[in-house]
């Protein structure tokens, strides 16, 4: 059913946290790629927050490509699609950062996500996560749902001392500062890293005159 | 007349079930396909739920295009123009997701609608059909104008307890998880996929210089 | 004088028929066609729904080129500009959408609009003629301005009954359901349709190397 | 002074005529072009009313560009800004429609326009000019801003009875129904048609493989 | 001190007058190019009309650039970025108008603009100079902070009667019609002016085919 | 922790300082590139002057590329995505300039930014420092979180007067007037300048034929 655990390990579905006034629940992150020019495409009603954590986790993972085994040159050739149903519910914030930087390393790469995976974090350029709000309603709507393993920041394990034992002890809790312990660990296996090599720049324009001029004043 | 079932089957249009305060009613979707890039574009006054469940059921079609026998490549050749009538009529949510994916799919491959099909459902990018409300209203509307196929989604198979015996008996009604075994049926034959390879990556830009420089920093 | 029937027969002007609170009056559609990438601009103060049936019907005709003699590949190389004037009044509605394509087939076949004809009736993607209101006040309006010949959507047809004897016996009044009829009496003469093959496929990018790689997971 | 007439015949310099409600004033019309690809950029806080016109002017000018003696392929070589001083008035409304055509074919042809000439008018694609308001503030503007002649649309002529004697003496009116009156006697000298063949339509792509393939269905 | 007269000629760099319900002040107008194709980017808080004096001003150096030493070409090449700090401060108004042209063609050209000059006049496509509000408070800001040298509008020069005599006195005061008397004296040296012929139009594409097709009708 | 001095020197990442009613605080500057065209993307809830300043600190660093030893076609290569956590506090005002254009060249260098410094100042296009509000508050911030050495602009240096010594001596503060003095210094090494021939300009289209015609009258 729609709204807990997946059944299955999939490539570019991410699970994800949400939290509002009536309590937590969970968030699937879907992601596709379709052929482009590294182009981000978002739907479901995402609020401007949560749109430019999208964009944050598509430069942390374009800027870092090789180091998940994705060529450069892939981006000219590929767009991503991120969705997050259900499409008539609105959502905001940054806290799905990583569950999208997750997602999309998942698609580009075909490496399926764990179902009993969940995450929430917000995500930097660098790739560091940030804390975020509503941690309890979070861990116990994960519980709910079946998830067996949750990912938190770092500068939220302090507030795991408000958290019930018997969530504790349902839940596997992991503590991150950077999205790549959430990578290695999420995906069923770990993305291996490329060495690539920029290609030189081509000669300039012109270049083939045997002339040179000054360049412009400014 | 319109708001009636088609009295053919047609490429490209599908019967959605919308549902307002004051009832059901059909909603006719209609695709054709233009030279273009692989853009969409949507008429019809839909807002930006709707509108973005065209994206999805996009994304959706374009990431599986060869499981229902489309060349990739064709949608560097081809736009779809969405388009739901009465243009006048403002139209919104998610619930036609899955008549969206299903009238592309048919205006792509060129295999007509079954006339006497309807089906609401939400859709998501890996094409799993997600629940609607105001399904009696939906099922309603189907009956009177002629319908004799409804698919709906598997998680409102629930709801069927209340509709009246006389609707369940006036249709057959699918109770579906996926898109595909909506698209499968709903169109006159299945489409049938392909294999298709990816071309090599062209050689980097430059590579015909004998030098390369190291990746810029990051 | 403007706001009454053309003096002559002329290539992309076409009479609608509009209806607001204090009346029917007519409504001159024009065309024109300039070298471009099959794009359409519109101007007149027009409404999102009326911009929204200009999209439709330039989607029909594209869709539907070869059956009005249209080479699918004169879209690469025009567009189109349809202006309503005047230009201070704002205008709504999808009612012109039959009037819109006759408009655009007329300009892009060269061939000239009757200038005793006028027409009102929605256009689906699909070219079907879909009911429109004041139909009343739409034929007095055209029946003052010096009309002879009406096309009416098939689903007004019963409102005729209201219409005064006089109204009737002054026009020339028919009922159509596909906008095909329309274009086919409202020019001069009838477009004839060419045969048309698609060019084959360009050879994939970098097909030229010998090896090939499996496609991207999704 | 600004706000009077020319004090020489300039290249896309047109005097246009505006109606307020404290009277009405001449109001310059100038356009330059740059190099471009046949767009128009509008500045001085026009009104979305008078931006459309210049656009309708603009989509004339190139639909009939040969018959004023200017090659279609100007447009891809050349862009049009058409400015309204001053800066700060807001300014709007459609009859400034035939000084922008002239402005446009005077700066296009390089033929500059008589200074002691003002014309209102609103413009259709087709060219011809409709009635605007305001006709007595304009024509007292025109000869207190030192003008001689002044164009204004055919179906104003009737209007010209409420003018006041001494305006009618000292100006020279005259009334027209089509654009084409108003260039060719408002420039120094009429521009001259060329003639034009449209080159060969080019090969279509991939026509160089022996083989082709049949259309798409829609 | 930023709000001073520079203390250096620079390139790029011209003392605007601004005035406001409390006075009035300087505005330093900053450019800079960089590669691009001639489009003008603005920043610094800018009202509509603001924006629209500098692509006013742009398209008259456009328009005009061979009298300015300037290649056409070049704008194929070149962006321009006009800047105008203080960045939280908003800014409206075409006052600045002839200060955007000076500053563009200072950078263009890459020479310098006199420090101890300030200038104040919209400017129209032609490059004449229309007059503006505040001259007193704007004159007094500028022997405040300074400046020795004023451009005003000729349509100004009436108000002068109204400006103490120490102001006066302290400021050489300069009416100018047109922009061109305010660049060739601004600049540290005056602009030369090279011939330029455009390059003949490249042949039609589909030329090499031997047949033609008569154009289009419209 | 998040919100304090970086733990080491990063590539890209700048501490700027921000003052809210509520205090000051240090703001963290992100950046990396990706390919791309010399766009830059920003996000983190940016105001709108907090955006423009990112432009002007771009087009600084373009304009100036060489003296920072980069290519200038270096940015027909790459974009710049310049993010500032946390992503759901809004963000405004000119201040973090001066930082935006350290973030940048230390991205397109490579070269890494000391993790004990802080800065605060508006940029100008000719990378002048201008100065800011809340100094007291912005150097407290710095203090608080670990930092060392602070960049402040000139003209705030008369404010230190009002600053608590037990600050004044905790921190290392230097005033400036341009941003060079900042980047020079907060990089872990001096950027070196590189000399850069602008490529001929490429033979104008067309002239391979033999003749040439005048230029367009404008
Ligand atoms: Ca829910
Ligand atoms: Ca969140
Ligand atoms: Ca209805
Ligand atoms: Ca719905
Ligand atoms: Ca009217
Ligand atoms: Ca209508
Ligand atoms: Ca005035
Ligand atoms: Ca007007
Ligand atoms: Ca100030
Ligand atoms: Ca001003
Ligand atoms: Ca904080
Ligand atoms: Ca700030």
């Amino acid at each position: 059913r729609y709204g807990e655990a997946e059944s299955e390990d999939m490539v570019g579905v991410v699970t994800g946290l949400a939290w509002t006034e009536v309590g937590g629940e969970i968030l699937t992150i879907e992601s596709v790629t379709v052929p482009g020019k590294g182009k981000v495409q978002t739907t479901g009603k995402l609020g401007d927050v949560m749109q430019e954590s999208v964009s944050a986790a598509m430069s942390y993972v374009r800027s870092r490509a090789t180091s998940f085994g994705l060529k450069p040159t892939l981006f000219d050739r590929r767009d991503i699609h991120v969705h997050v149903p259900e499409g008539a519910t609105p959502k905001d914030g940054p806290s799905a950062g990583i569950a999208m930087a997750t997602s999309i390393v998942s698609v580009l790469t075909g490496i399926p996500v764990r179902k009993d995976v969940a995450m929430t974090g917000e995500i930097t350029l660098r790739g560091r996560v940030l804390p975020i709000g509503g941690l309890k309603e979070k861990l116990l709507a994960a519980l709910r749902a079946g998830i067996t393993h949750v990912f938190i920041p770092k500068d939220n394990e302090k507030d795991l001392a408000d958290i019930p034992d018997n969530v504790k002890k349902g839940l596997t809790i992991k503590a991150v500062s950077h999205v790549d312990e959430v990578i290695s660990t999420a995906l069923v296996r770990k993305p291996e890293a490329i060495s690539w090599e920029e290609p030189a720049e081509p000669p300039p324009r012109g270049s083939e005159t045997d002339g040179s001029v000054p360049a412009l004043p400014h």
